[in-house]
């Protein structure tokens, strides 16, 4: 039985996990930033004795706690050296959790790469490369290759959304234009579907969005899946800059399987038959074993069970 | 001692290669393509000998023979799955080697990734991930992670070139649209500095290629540091194509060392300080220990240099 925490800027998700990748009982807490990290791991710790108390078990049933963090980790120490949405720098995340679990194996690591190792283990956990792109509000990513986390040689590795799809492209949040999230991320969508309603009122989608009183990432599927043409562009058109990046992915990793997750994959077949197609048509390896793209299939759990199979891994 | 093959399109290098990543002695034949693989193989055998024996050896002396090859290659059995070059389909390199070689070590790799593998070496071989990108006819690449030559699982990973870096931009050779390559080659380079002269004929750029008789990858470059104005845009936005790319592969793998090589790397610091700039500026992990980006140091004898430790690696 092991222990996963997916630590967001919002909420802290702790679950029981058992060593074939299923959540027993989880719980959360908010995250209350910014406050010291002291208090945060303090709520965590509390939150696995909750946890592991209310399935019936004791904290000697906990074979690992794995904790998964936003920003860049010293794997080894299980440090952040810098998370940007906690502001924090250098803090000893493992140690201060050591604490309150001596002698307890702990595992931190980015939250991106855990929920990658989430999909990854849910796969099955036998393939020697597997590349996972999650579409949320940004577009993140995660690397496993000989069935470990790929970390860089500095724990940043693995920033797919970042690489540029549009030289001098549109500003992203990271400073550099063009990036691959600022095209394929559901905020990019709603970007896009937004400048497509206002040049197009009378649409369908328009409607949709009135309606909802808001436009989220579904407005412009909805619509299309109406029947609605305008709609149908904007569509075509993230999609065509999703499967552009994907089919980049290929042919830098040629991985075995990768996995498409996030908000985003909620559409299912719709959103993976335009591109499958896309890769089938320009991967740079054709005549080879080709790539398996698949929908990731933990959701919002990835985190916590990517956290906990670190934890096993350990 | 090592013998390391560099099977290209044109020729058929063989090289004496001690456990130093040094040539002690090399030669060549053309390739003569198309012809059936077993004569391609004799001569590469012939030339082993010939250049082990002119350096004053024997086949006793040589631990391991290693081949750098176009195309995709089945490691394990030395098979090359396809090359496009040469019209190879399932040619069992390693085995016809084998024949001529009875009880010798004999790795087969792709060139690109041999050719990264040799610059890897020559870095000293420490680091634990290390890309190299070679700006030639085409851009190509090559990954180190762990120590080992990344190869995906169909033996076809790094493409670094057919990443896309404009959406919907350039035709590529490869079919896609927009790679780096059709921006960042030696090839893109002559197109773009001659598409600069035709509309500026009356520049100093464009007496250096009428006075050369051609244009290639040097005329932009030497016009720009002679104050050609016009040639110094090409140049600069050349550059930029490059620079984006290259933060790309960056924020992609936080490699330790990244090194660029092919024939514009005879440019030096002049190209690279504007490459470091860029990275500087725009990498995504800022305030973490930063990838070392260098000229590749090897020139044409990585090839040789890293079939033969592809060799000592077996």
């Amino acid at each position: 039985m092991y222990l996963g925490i997916d630590l967001g800027g919002t909420n802290i998700a702790v679950g029981l996990v058992d060593a074939q990748c299923k959540i027993l009982k989880q719980n959360s807490r908010p995250t209350n930033a910014p406050r010291s990290y002291q208090e945060i791991v303090k709520d965590m710790a509390e939150l696995c004795r909750e946890v592991t108390e209310s399935a019936g078990y004791t904290m000697a049933d906990i074979k690992g706690i794995g904790v998964g963090t936003p920003g860049s980790v010293e794997s080894k120490t299980g440090t952040v050296v810098y998370g940007n949405n906690l502001d924090w720098y250098n803090v000893p995340l493992a140690e201060e959790l050591q604490k309150h679990f001596p002698g307890m194996p702990i595992a931190v690591e980015n939250d991106a790469n855990a929920a990658a190792y989430g999909e990854y283990m849910a796969t099955g956990g036998n393939t020697d490369s597997f590349v996972a792109v999650t579409l949320g509000t940004g577009v993140g990513g995660g690397i496993i290759l000989n069935k470990k986390i790929f970390r860089g040689f500095n724990g940043a590795a693995g920033e797919l959304g970042h690489f540029t799809l549009i030289h001098n492209g549109e500003p992203c949040t990271c400073g550099k234009k063009g990036c691959w999230e600022s095209y394929a991320s559901v905020t990019a969508l709603i970007q896009q579907t937004q400048a497509a309603i206002a040049e197009n009122p009378d649409t369908l989608m328009a409607r949709y969005a009135q309606e909802n009183g808001k436009i989220n990432g579904r407005t412009a599927f909805d619509a299309a899946k109406a029947g609605d043409s305008v709609a149908q562009k904007v569509v075509d058109q993230y999609i065509s800059y999703i499967a552009d990046g994907v089919v980049s992915m290929v042919n830098i990793f040629e991985p075995e399987i990768l996995v498409i997750g996030g908000g985003i994959s909620a559409e299912g077949e719709y959103l993976m038959a335009p591109i499958r197609k896309h890769v089938e048509e320009f991967a740079y390896s054709k005549g080879l074993p080709q790539t398996e793209l698949r929908i990731a299939s933990l959701a919002n759990d990835a985190g916590i069970i990517g956290a906990a199979m670190a934890a096993v891994a350990e």
